[in-house]
């Protein structure tokens, strides 16, 4: 994979069509109101403790801005852009001193694929953040397989290195040459833990971070929906708009085998209540768009086990191959549990590519974003798919900068209403994390 | 006075002379060991409030790198790098959050003074930061004679106003058009309250930030610098150099008249024995400069109020303009009480001007600088001057950004120190407000 930056394109995405009126006071209500916005985030987060860092992936349809996944273990910290780093360590520094303030030295507990150049890319990143928030940092691996260090090569000299954890007086720890070990004061995940909660991480004395029931074995999109529904309904309440506008329908379906074709019927059905909903909606705003909807596996990620229905007979038609595609997920999950959610027609697009924002937060904040800008996907496809050939887009204007002298959709406000959106699912998943600890 | 920048100039100043080996040595130091540092200033700021916002003034002569300035009301947030300004939003809201988090509305109280476009341009900053922090901000004055709303233009339409101040049922509030009242729940000084602190600051329940007791009608800079003598041992000894390295040396002197010559002879003996003092320091470290001290007003600002000594008859030979310059600095308050301050030689030059590095910090957060590039000074002159014509340039590169495989003088890493020493000094200040409090 090789990866090409639109270097020279310097502005924002266009949006294809004209934001529909209420999009457009929304987006001009969170920029003339910022105050209160920041004012109603701050008792939010004197109340709940926000994730150590997240990604939302938000979508942009001129009539609807939302998320459609909030991912606890980011993984394109290099897809940021450089100039704004100095947010993410200071971020950072403030994570540190809230959940470990005596912590010198952390172990990094990366994916287990290691051929992944961008995932590397990302780890090494990561690690230049943390080092100059003032840690010493080294990455342990779960992979039972790598039982050597790892020292895996990366652009301009640079390289990271990977080393198996050790268990050792309840605690992890890593080797060093001279016989003695490396014992991290606290552990920080950045493997979602997709399968289950490796036995290694259980009855040891190091801050684990986030803790191990963010891992998508335990985790659900629509419990973390189900969240994001009241805190979208919190916000919609204070500023008078809609939730609907910044809040994708969904449903959430159990017992499903794709293979045996059990569970089809009351797909189908959901499928098919689920889109006259949203068609209720359409016609609400007299929004001419096709409503369709994605399946996506309730615990997936790296866009595995996901598929997009038009009508519900889409489900019913599945060929061979896509049935194999929907059950299983990474690492060899199985799938039985989907979220069928509103799909959110991608309205941005840069030099006729469709783009997805991406917002990036450390603690509360959001330190940066970038677009996903996809070349050969349509709108209303998913720009996460498996072996994607996205090219990330950083924003070179940070989420921080609303400015009431200029027009809604400026950059910088297009860009700050983003981050208020992401922070929303942020409060969600800190109520989620909360409730299942 | 006209502001000109050095807008193509893109590298640090130069250094004129070889850094000393142990200055050389103090620098690797601080970049190599950053997470040490680091998780030191992490245990200091869990046991110390750092104060709103501060500046601390640094000079770097080659064999010695030393605050010699803490400011508490910084006022030139104008003259940091733009790009950077997210820092300070992220960093203000944090500071919010720890002092008030319930804050929705902020008053800020200026000096009086309201021809300096400087200090209005900087106001303009500080009020964009804040109100990007999510608060409501305003300005209101203690200076008596304002008792309309004045509306001060700025450059490309900019504009701040700048009321008066009504106490109302123990608050302070500033009115609005319409007859009812702009109530902050918080006070931020921006004026370094000279000369008294004012009744209508008394007997409020509003927090005042920074608390009066850190205005210079109580604060001492010979204080301050005892503070400082103990952070910069405490430092010197877990890093292992010579505290003298970053910290001058200084003596207090009270009981002075300028006019009368009262305190003179004792003013020369201090001057004799501090010159005497350095000279040893110079000796043992082969430092072939001129040893000189600063004698400063020791609770003065603004540049006045300060004179140079090569040695000690400088003190006798005042003439009777140099003794009024000496007697009276800011508001008309008389000076009695003098800090002599080891001086600093400046080695850094840009275009052969001397400069001298600003530090600026917002709650713990070093968020970012600026050099003030002085044309007509020489580099063991005071350049801070009343009526100076400084150039300021900004530092375009984070102070966060240490990097061990980069050179010590490498921009960043120069940088970095900057703020590790600009720190230091945080500390001292953090303590003295916490004592006197």
């Amino acid at each position: 994979m090789q990866i090409f930056r639109l270097k020279d394109y310097k502005v924002i995405p266009k949006l294809n069509i004209e934001m529909s009126s209420e999009l457009f006071k929304l987006e001009q209500y969170i920029v003339n109101h910022s105050c209160d916005i920041e004012h109603w985030f701050r008792t939010q987060w004197q109340e709940h403790q926000a994730p150590f860092y997240a990604s939302v992936d938000l979508r942009n349809s001129g009539f609807k801005l939302a998320p459609v996944d909030t991912n606890l273990f980011p993984g394109g910290f290099n897809n940021l852009c450089e100039t704004f780093i100095p947010l993410s360590i200071q971020a950072a520094s403030i994570a540190i001193e809230k959940i470990c303030p005596d912590a010198k030295k952390i172990l990094i507990i990366p994916e287990n694929h290691t051929r992944n150049t961008f995932y590397l890319e990302h780890l090494s990143c990561l690690c230049n953040i943390l080092q100059k928030a003032g840690l010493e940092v080294r990455f342990g691996t779960i992979n039972k397989e790598i039982l050597e260090p790892l020292n895996l090569k990366l652009e301009g000299n640079k390289s990271i290195l990977i080393e198996p954890i050790v268990k050792k007086n309840h605690g992890l720890v890593v080797n060093n040459v001279d016989g003695s070990s490396f014992r991290p004061c606290a552990i920080l995940l950045n493997n979602d833990l997709s399968v289950e909660i490796p036995s290694i991480l259980e009855n040891i004395d190091q801050t684990i971070i986030p803790p191990v029931h963010a891992g998508w074995c335990t985790r659900r999109k629509t419990q973390h929906f189900e969240y994001y529904n009241a805190v979208a309904n919190e916000f919609a309440s204070f500023s008078g708009i809609d939730p609907w506008l910044i809040n994708p329908y969904f449903e959430k379906l159990n017992g499903l085998d794709f293979h045996e074709h059990k569970g089809e019927e009351e797909l189908f059905t959901k499928v098919e209540l689920l889109l006259q909903k949203i068609k209720k909606k359409y016609d609400q705003y007299q929004i001419r768009h096709e409503p369709y909807v994605v399946i996506k596996a309730d615990a997936g990620t790296y866009g595995m086990g996901i598929m997009i229905a038009k009508k519900a007979e889409d489900v019913l038609s599945l060929n061979r191959k896509k049935r194999n595609k929907m059950s299983v997920i990474k690492e060899g999950s199985k799938v039985t549990e989907v979220i069928i959610q509103e799909g959110i027609h991608t309205e941005e697009t840069i030099e006729g590519a469709v783009t997805e924002p991406v917002i990036y937060m450390i603690d509360h904040f959001v330190i940066g974003g970038f677009y996903r800008v996809h070349t050969t996907k349509d709108k209303d496809e998913n720009l996460n798919a498996p072996g994607m050939h996205f090219i990330p887009q950083p924003f070179e204007t940070s989420c921080l900068m609303p400015d009431q002298g200029r027009p809604c959709d400026d950059e910088a406000n297009r860009f700050y209403a983003y981050g208020v959106i992401a922070r929303l699912a942020l409060i969600a998943a800190a109520r989620e994390l909360e409730d299942n600890s």
